[in-house]
């Protein structure tokens, strides 16, 4: 049961991990699970992972542990990813591309049903059954065919204008992968995959550990 | 100047992003920019920037503002991005490929050297100049070219073992974007892209919204 009170974003960027590992668990048959072993396995504490699901109302019994089947959909439900989700990528180029090819999402219900880009040797194309189409067409396509979530991986150039657009066409989350920072009307959510500062930090680690 | 003491994740977590803004600052031509302009742009208080540039000794003038150029070499330093770094990439599949392909990596001295895959019809292969090689050859090719980075690009079930070895052969950083979480030995840094668990906590948000 999700309550109505705000829950803090540290806690929804834990959530998809614990739906991971509780995935891992149901694959290897594992029924129940106490929130000490859930520790372990996950390197968190054990009062952490209490307190992130008693913000969901707790889904544990004392001393009896969580059923792993019963808190794995739970989270699936918390999540939103019990139903599915209409996804069109725009910009063809490599990453785009790559997230095409990407059969994982489509197991969890991501369906990619277009992707758009301006490039004529594009258009027309397919990748892995998905349409490369006309970036002129997207508002169309939008409206008509229920897109919920567009995967950005246009250059910084036209990305904040893209998204802009998006927003306004309808669309309720932008996946970023350009590297710029969206700043989109309230409503439209974004959540950032900024691979070059990722790699910077990467790299911050390691000299950072190198001096010590 | 680096400081010996410890700067904490979120400070790091965002140096890319500040080296980011003074790069376009850069480019545009902007000499100066106060503390105030800086976090208009960047959408945090000033307060916080100047807690944070205060953490690498501060490098601005009360009521003169940062010089743009000095303080965008100064985080490059930090970053430690002011050298090139050598990298592999293991597993050739559709990210792995995108990955090097993207051409911004080279351009900030982030250096492709080579390709590991155990799929014959893969290795003997380029991908934009870079060789596909057997996996099995990884361990001398890390040795004998001064590979600094590896990017982790498997499927989960390959990928835990795979970054121990790497650790094991001198590999100081891991960009990780197989869905699971490393446990590698000290001295060897990890740096996640859960491109899954970020397309869930987007979705999540998307609900978190539609309800309100």
């Amino acid at each position: 049961m999700v309550e109505e009170r705000k829950i803090s974003s540290a806690v929804v960027n834990r959530l998809p991990r614990y739906y991971r590992y509780l995935g891992e668990l149901l694959e290897s048959g594992t029924d129940r699970i106490s929130s000490k072993e859930l520790s372990e396995k996950m390197n968190i504490t054990a009062s952490q992972i209490r307190q992130d699901l008693n913000n969901f109302g707790g889904f544990g019994q004392q001393g009896y542990g969580y059923n792993v089947e019963y808190l794995y959909n739970e989270i699936k439900k918390i999540l939103g990813i019990d139903k599915p989700y209409n996804i069109i990528v725009v910009g063809g180029g490599n990453i785009g591309q790559a997230l095409v090819n990407y059969t994982n999402f489509e197991k969890r219900g991501f369906i990619i049903k277009a992707v758009f880009d301006i490039n004529p040797r594009l258009i027309g194309m397919t990748i892995r059954g998905v349409e490369v189409r006309d970036v002129d067409k997207m508002e169309e396509f939008i409206k008509n065919n229920n897109i919920d979530v567009a995967i950005l991986t246009l250059p910084k150039a036209q990305a904040v204008e893209t998204a802009n657009n998006l927003a306004e066409w309808g669309i309720k989350g932008i996946w970023n992968f350009s590297p710029v920072d969206l700043d989109v009307p309230k409503g439209v959510s974004v959540e950032n995959v900024h691979l070059t500062d990722s790699l910077m930090t990467l790299i911050y680690k390691i000299n950072d550990i190198s001096t010590k």
